[in-house]
């Protein structure tokens, strides 16, 4: 079976080139994905799958727990669906993707133009191309390969090509939302095929600290902000150390913070020879596979409020949770798809898999908690690469990922005729 | 005599009150000082004094090593010093004042008009009429009141009217290289009446903290800035203390803090989730009177090295000195002016005089320093109005000064026909 796969895939590669070029030529930040999901539309249809074309823009949707995103108008950045439904008595499973990009920053710093899809040395180039259209191509071939074989599946699979992932999932949640859920989920985001059953969640804070202003000549009349969230800052840092002396997962044996804390930023004071009364920071908390984003809201807000000051007692912290979020996603490690995975992809590549945590959140984190669908993160980009200039994918590693994706849907989802 | 003087101020008194209106009306920020002085220059003329009245533009003054200033053209902003000769054989006198204001500020803080000059139960408002027009008048009247008395003078007295206080002294600076300088000056910045033999200089300090950036997940790939910049505060804390316990003189002994570091802003990062690469924080420095700009620099600069981190081994801290600076100035608390100064103050206030270190800067430093004329600060304007909006003077205490400081000059100068 694996030479049959192997075969087809030679056979329509420079097809699938030619169409991950055009992936990435179209672009698609935010608010201009309609492009792009018109042609992943049409292929999806050419396929003879079910396709479900919408803009998110319903009041469940809108008003969910969930909802993360900094608009609410999606009428230029539908989301879309395919269905492949199964014989039945299968299991079902989510294959998705995300389609949009960051921007592509500062052009000065491309050798290329951004979308150009140009490649040089097996490698095609492009933002998105690595974060992560090349991944979502190895779902399409994938697919078409099962097709195109005359293979039947008892369980459904589900394509998704969803917006938003970037900013905060809202594509994903609006897919869940619309019913477009299964038994459990891969998405190959850029982990240069390393295996991440779980996914580490994320929050963003801002703590603002008040002080007193004085002249600085006669600082002992103020209180100084700044030193006030020297406090602050130490205080998260024992957090951060008491969070992660909880986290005992070997998925996590390498990693030197799993949960970490990172402030990002500081800005306080206005003056040199003023005393500063107002300084605020703003970071970003990692949530664990097994927390939920309360309790660690919860938690962060007790542990500063426990801080010993006198000034401090008098004027609390304001904490603010603003901007994006991603919730935490895991799947056994003893699940079964995480079993035909590694077999799978031992069977292709002839090697060991990584099986990791991830230090950043997916789509996997709604799919998991939302839409009850576990979910694992594995796919042919790198994350180093990713958001940055000059982004690309390796173009063998997608046809690997293909061939590996191929096989799994196969066996999870119950295949027949080959 | 005090009584001969008592009865002058009681006879000029309206016309001197609608004179400092007049001062206030006009304004004179930064660059808008011509109009005033204009006024003072005519003030001066109709005395009799010999007036020199310029725009500081010559090649020793801007490239003075104490030239400290936003600009370079003082086109619009002239100097204005008159001087009184005296008849020979007695001690000199500068009495300086500025004639610059700080902006206005929100105009929606102020009652009325920032320029109004209004007069409401016997306080005068606007902006600069405490710092220092007030001041400014008390000397002009002192002058004009021993002229109107046929008093004759042994020493010269040279009355100030300098720009740029307000931003590092040039205008003082100005009129020392032009040769006006004397025994000894007065300068009546708002003290309350208190007398500073003393005046804390201060230099405005810039350290760059430089990390290395991460993304947040995996922030222990980078170095955080601000973790690195919390060493820095710590070490500046440690040098304040070091520098405060060398204070022994007993006009601190009601100042929690002689010299004062503070740091008044914090600015560093760019994004939550991603490690800081760079903070900087900026601060002003409180110079003891004995010490000199130079040595605090290379005090500070020295101890900011001292920090035992690796990383900042290898990433030094990029220490600037930057915008404003002020001189430290002090008299001998035994120096004969101060004894006059007492006496004539309490003989017209029937108290004890306040003598304290300012916890500020004033161009008594560059006179001091650079000048050679050992300078006390005393006025009648309060501090704590200073530079805020609905600026006040109480009237009374300009025609108190103005007594005190008839008197001070009659004595110091040699005066005669009294």
């Amino acid at each position: 079976m694996r030479e049959k796969v192997w075969k087809w895939m030679e056979l329509n590669r420079e097809e699938a080139i030619s169409f991950l070029q055009k992936l990435v030529q179209e672009g698609s930040v935010q608010g201009q994905e309609e492009g792009v999901q018109k042609l992943v539309r049409d292929r999806l249809i050419e396929m003879g799958l079910e396709v479900d074309y919408w803009v998110p823009d319903d009041e469940e949707f809108l008003n969910h727990p969930y909802f993360c995103a900094t608009r609410k108008d999606f009428s230029k950045s539908p989301n879309v669906v395919g269905k492949w439904e199964g014989t039945g008595g299968g299991k079902s499973l989510v294959l998705n993707g995300h389609i949009d990009v960051v921007p592509s920053g500062d052009l000065n710093q491309w050798e290329q133009d951004p979308y150009s899809g140009h490649i040089k040395d097996g490698k095609m180039y492009g933002r998105g191309v690595t974060d992560m259209k090349g991944g979502n191509l190895s779902l399409l071939l994938a697919l078409q390969c099962l097709k195109d074989l005359g293979v039947s599946l008892k369980g459904d699979v589900l394509f998704h090509s969803v917006i938003e992932e970037e900013s905060g999932g809202a594509g994903t949640l609006a897919a869940i939302l619309r019913g477009h859920t299964a038994d459990a989920a891969l998405i190959p985001e850029p982990t240069n095929m390393k295996i991440f059953p779980s996914q580490q969640g994320s929050m963003w804070f801002r703590v603002n600290v008040v002080g007193r202003a004085a002249h600085g000549g006669t600082r002992y009349e103020g209180v100084s902000s700044i030193e006030k969230v020297m406090l602050v800052v130490k205080k998260i840092q024992q957090l951060e150390h008491v969070r992660n002396s909880r986290v005992t997962s070997p998925l996590y044996k390498n990693t030197p913070i799993p949960l970490p804390i990172n402030i990002g930023t500081i800005n306080g004071g206005s003056w040199p020879s003023s005393v500063p009364d107002e300084v605020t920071i703003e970071g970003r908390i990692g949530v664990g596979p097994e927390e939920s984003l309360e309790e660690v809201k919860v938690e962060f807000e007790r542990v500063l409020a426990e801080i010993d000051d006198e000034w401090l007692n008098d004027h609390p912290l304001k904490i603010e949770w603003f901007g994006a979020q991603w919730l935490p996603g895991a799947i056994d490690v003893e699940h079964e798809l995480m079993g035909i995975l590694q077999n799978r992809f031992k069977e292709v590549t002839r090697k060991e898999p990584v099986i990791e945590a991830s230090p950043w959140g997916t789509d996997g984190g709604l799919l998991t908690q939302v839409g009850n669908t576990p979910s694992i993160v594995i796919g042919p980009g790198v994350t180093s690469v990713a958001h940055y200039p000059n982004e690309y994918i390796e173009i063998d590693k997608i046809f690997e990922a293909a061939q590996i994706f191929t096989l799994v849907i196969y066996d999870w989802c119950g295949g027949d005729n080959l």
